[in-house]
């Protein structure tokens, strides 16, 4: 038994570990790529993203614009674990925002470039009037646990294992190939180690479900061209429901809009990512 | 009467005179932005991001990669009549695409800055599997032209000049105070001198109609803080049906969905954008 005092310092959930980053100065910030984010060809988009938003919100909430409200990312090359580097440009500050470009960067290759505006979430005005329904799920002790992902898409997909998911059970059966066939994947959601949602965790939060193809019989990945994100407010604490929906599949391609309801009903974030449609 | 020869070459409609643009190498292209594509602030936003697409294809178009994907752009500052250039940086050419960050520039300040991905439609295979259901307008001759707009709006937004836009009669309420209060705007679309719609055009279509605010009984203006807009096929002649939807109001901001459809009943086009909602 050990008498030494407890660090004081709070214990960093694995996704902030993993997003971690060192200011060293002009808008460049160093961090390391975690394996654990891997799916498909390369680490997961999202997770990029939110490593990029880190970067983004401490070179912008210095002018006091912390949160992205709006960010786009095109990715331009498959991102591996190690070391990388965020670079941000401040293109404008003015008035309740700020606009920066920032890429992620690895031996010289851009990863993802994006273009992100910024404010303060919490300086918005309190009135809400969303029309969009919150996503409806079954409660979460009828809902069927990522881990019971089957063996050989949890190997594709080591970057299931960072999150909580529960997905209604007739969605479950596109693992088992018994896809929906309607286009539509939903789950409960959280960060591994009860590790609460803020504005950071939103911006993996759009791109975290599998693919939405899964629901139709495709189980092949499907690479990001192009992801928005909009966060619209701070999540409250507990579960965030996800849901990602496709309308438009065509020539190849598919149109995949994402969003994140947190414990309150808020429509806390919205995303439109343009993929390939996966051949297999 | 005159005995001279006709003039060999086709006489370019209004777009692509408002749109022309001139290479000077490099990436840059100079251009003269019109005063017709005024409204509320600035010059319209989808205007601008035509002309930039104009020079993006131009680039591009010369690695076989004419047609934007997908295209993000973000408003610095107001763009105002007169000479601008449009600054093109490759980011990355492989595969089916290319990416690139587009400026457009006026005596140095940077009116926006755009993020696309373009790849050749053409090239596409043609499988359609678009579930999204075709936008259903009355016939042309039950909607409400553009022309009976009140003379005030007309007076503050000298764009709607530019189009034949058809409302169908419950949604042209709006103009004369009377909005359906359902967050909504749609009509026929054509350009003027019945120019028919091509890539570029969509760009200018996924931001054509009033803001949906219009809609919800607020006639100020609703200055774009983002758009993304994916271009998902090239469109049949004839004409195209725009709708406009927001479901997330919220904090002074709304998200505004954009759908294009052309005569063919194909989803061509898709927009988001984030806004400033009116305060007026």
């Amino acid at each position: 038994m050990s008498t030494s005092h407890p660090d004081p310092r709070p214990i960093a959930a694995e996704f902030d570990r993993d997003t971690a980053i060192t200011p060293r100065g002009e808008g460049v910030y160093d961090t390391e790529l975690a394996a654990g984010w891997h799916v498909g060809g390369g680490l997961n988009g999202g997770y990029q993203l939110a490593v990029v938003g880190r970067a983004l919100g401490a070179e912008l909430g210095a002018l006091g614009k912390p949160d992205p409200w709006s960010i786009s990312a095109s990715y331009l090359s498959a991102a591996t674990p190690g070391p990388a580097q965020v670079r941000v440009r401040l293109l404008k500050d003015g008035g309740a925002t700020a606009v920066a470009n920032a890429e992620l960067v690895q031996d010289g290759v851009v990863r993802l470039t994006a273009l992100a505006t910024h404010g303060d979430l919490a300086r918005l005005d309190g009135e809400v009037a969303t029309t969009a329904e919150p996503l409806r799920l079954p409660p979460l002790d009828q809902c069927v646990s990522n881990e019971h992902a089957p063996p050989q898409i949890r190997e594709i997909a080591p970057l299931m294992d960072r999150f909580d998911m529960r997905f209604p059970a007739d969605q479950a059966g596109c693992f088992v190939g018994a896809p929906t066939g309607r286009g539509e994947l939903s789950a409960w959601f959280r960060l591994r180690e009860e590790r609460e949602p803020d504005v950071l965790s939103l911006l993996l939060a759009v791109d975290a479900l599998p693919p939405v193809t899964f629901d139709l019989g495709r189980l092949g990945w499907a690479p990001t061209v192009q992801l928005t994100a909009h966060v619209r407010a701070v999540p409250a604490p507990g579960w965030l429901r996800l849901v990602h929906r496709t309308r438009n599949i065509a020539g190849g391609l598919f149109e995949e809009d994402a969003e994140v309801w947190d414990s309150t009903d808020r429509l806390v974030a919205q995303g439109r990512q343009l993929a390939m449609f996966p051949r297999g």
